[in-house]
């Protein structure tokens, strides 16, 4: 059967703040200017989930996408939507919450369940704003 | 000469309905839930055809957009658009409408006079709804 | 308190088809062009609703966002998402579904929860492909 | 001359929290659901200012843009982006930042400057998220 | 009949330059700035048009779509797509081609056979780039 | 350390022209088509650059953003931003302004002070209407 990719858009609503908590306030102002402003900032992120596998014969499907869509949405939006990604999700426990790394982040808690659904995990993407966006393979 | 990828997005609304014939209503609608309504549904669908080539030297073009332009509307657009598809596409018949399903055999009727023109088809992509899309790259 | 005016995007996937029962094929063709074929087409519609209010000094809000999402989910979305505007409606039983008599009928059945709710409707806008929509007041 | 309206849109990215200080963590959650997070959240906001004024003959502008694009950075922008509305802005200071609020407000800021320049505002617009807006027109 | 607005977008590339030909070019970039770069720059430019008319019983139209199209195109499109608005189009001839004086003239040109069509002129709008937009209702 | 790939769109608007000067305008329309209009037209140009490289552990970042966008506006976006692709841009000089070429001449400025920065070009990517866009991968 051919292999086709399968993308789902969700969208979540965040605090952030990019900062090293080992030095002072200037110095991480130097380094991630603005972004790392005290007392947070945020951002509506939209994350787009591709997914990489074989049209089943039996449905025309890759994936049935209320499946991807619920899976992303339990592992992912409940966790970040209306949050403060430094402090509020675990498994971002401890990590600079960049885009970059949120990125990386999410597809190690999508890999598997998508493995369980039958697919393959392909590309996790985030754009931050309407300027930039991130894309992370896994590699 | 350089070696470039050449975009077009053209569109198309159409009624379709996902289901098999040999389920009843209340199967397929486990199947495929509201996209298995008996009395169809519809989407403005927004197809991009990529194409990969050589920079001619002569133009500095891949390919003349207009010419692409006019085979996907030609070979898709006027089939397709404002349409059943399930119903009314002669290289749809007997097949699940799925975006997967659409994006492969759009592929296959493009590849052939993409290659008369004197370029490649690189990819499909679908774009169903704001929130998800297919990409078909004729593995 | 001053007065804000609050809008509220809503999207639904729908057929539909335009046409005159009592006229031919033929006939409806000449009138509706293709948008009177006679195995459907769809769209992805947005639905803007806009209301108008003052700003309440206890909350901040013309309006809880959520209890207006609900009310146009629970009134129109659950009603016209993934089903044929002509058949399946039974607010629009028996009109054309043109553009602007959807938008029409959605006011009416809008106008009287927005009120219940304490705030007032002010327009109705249907964008039914990237290139047209209408707009509603109740004039 | 001809009277036009001329709208310039800047962006802006905040950290917020929906709450009145005198309920509990519970009353606020009750009364503003996830957006009175204790630990914020954050959008990306899109802020439209229309003017309104003669077509000068002089210039055929209503306003020369970038005075007025200028004139939003120096007033909001710079006070509001990467920054916690409900913390650090002065013109915000003790008020619920809703949508509805923050766009009176800036309403307020600019109503002086822009006539000051030689036009009238005319209206407000604060995108918030894809699916809601506020407008308003200092009714 | 209900009273409803039918808005229709037409899309068109154009090069142009602000500038007064009794100013020199320094005096001209100081009134214009960049926009005033003697060999030219140019835009993607947005046109909506905004028609109002009661919804005919009918049709279920405000006016037909399709003619709605063909006159902004005819009149308008065909003359000012990929043409220099200084130099090519007869009905901008001797004035600024700013923004707002494109408005008036496009308003003026669409007046007339939108009133034939059995509809009234509402609105033109023009997008020039995504930050700005001029909007003129004939005032 | 993972790689992940970082994009930044940038924004200009300018004038250009196809043709070849050993042509006549007759030979030129028939081989470009509208795009070889002699008094030149003109777009808003999206230009998207992507780099690929390791997210660094002391940042978060694969890039600092406001370096790259610095780089790509000082380098590009300053040179052909309001200019005439054909005549005022010392990088294009000679060549057909088609997106194609470009996007390779992008490329070819970028390349060098990209890897400057400690990162890797990956694409360049150019829309130049919402219809059509050029990808360029170095190959």
């Amino acid at each position: 059967m051919p292999i086709a990719y399968l993308t789902r858009r969700e969208r979540f609503s965040s605090a952030h703040r990019l900062f090293k908590p080992e030095l002072t306030d200037e110095e991480n102002l130097e380094l991630y200017g603005q972004c790392s402003h005290p007392n947070w900032h945020g951002h509506n992120y939209e994350l787009f989930v591709t997914i990489k596998g074989e049209i089943k014969e039996t449905t025309g499907y890759v994936l049935n996408l209320k499946h991807l869509s619920k899976l992303i949405k339990d592992e992912i939006i409940e966790k970040v939507d209306h949050k403060n990604l430094n402090i509020d999700v675990d498994f971002l426990s401890g990590i600079i919450p960049s885009t970059e790394n949120v990125a990386v982040y999410i597809w190690d808690k999508l890999k598997g369940p998508i493995k369980n659904l039958g697919a393959e995990i392909y590309k996790v993407k985030i754009q931050e704003t309407e300027n930039n966006f991130i894309e992370y393979f896994g590699e």
